[in-house]
């Protein structure tokens, strides 16, 4: 079929991994993606670019130096760019990412955490 | 509060028109817009950009010169750049739309359902 939708909770049940954000969907240079968020993340920030957040099922915690934002099911964030942050979540949480094709999940921060960045679901 | 969730459903409380996305986010030079559809909306297409839609509640069709795509609660399309394409919904449909900051409703076409670009909930 020429068109196609792209249904979410296939996709979400085709990964496992927490903190793994898969590409689901090209906007021009952005990339969507969906990922599965348990426990903490590390700190880490993106210089160039603000990072969007979307949660789709279950809760989520952004911390950042100087506060915090518990984002609910339909709720969403806007990340600035520059800003420290460390994503938590207690128990899975399902989210939509949108930002720019080739943003690492850790940012600047490599590390154990760091994820391959354009694998496609 | 310095860092606010953004909660879907209170913003989609704040307005009823058909066919006029307004703004609930930025992210660098993009627009994260929600919608109400029902109806047929008008064939137009933007060509210096694609457009993603989300469904959020409900289910919308967009048809193409060529084809269409039906997208129900939970899924998503972008509608490629200079694609042209009708949106239309049986029944009341709420979705996202992200898009470039300044982007028309309407694309090139301007006509009575041309809706106000840049209106923030």
């Amino acid at each position: 079929m020429k068109y196609s939708a792209i249904n979410l909770k296939e996709k979400f049940a085709k990964f496992s991994e927490h903190f793994s954000p898969k590409i689901i969907a090209r906007m021009n240079d952005y990339h969507f993606k969906l990922g599965k968020f348990q426990g903490c993340f590390v700190w880490h920030k993106h210089t160039d670019t603000d990072e969007a957040f979307l949660v789709l099922e279950g809760e989520m915690m952004i911390v950042f130096r100087d506060g915090k934002v518990i984002l609910k099911t339909g709720e969403m964030f806007v990340v600035p760019k520059g800003t420290e942050h460390k994503p938590f979540a207690e128990k899975e949480c399902k989210i939509m990412l949108v930002e720019p094709a080739g943003t690492k999940n850790t940012g600047e921060t490599n590390g154990d955490m760091t994820a391959e960045d354009n694998v496609w679901i």
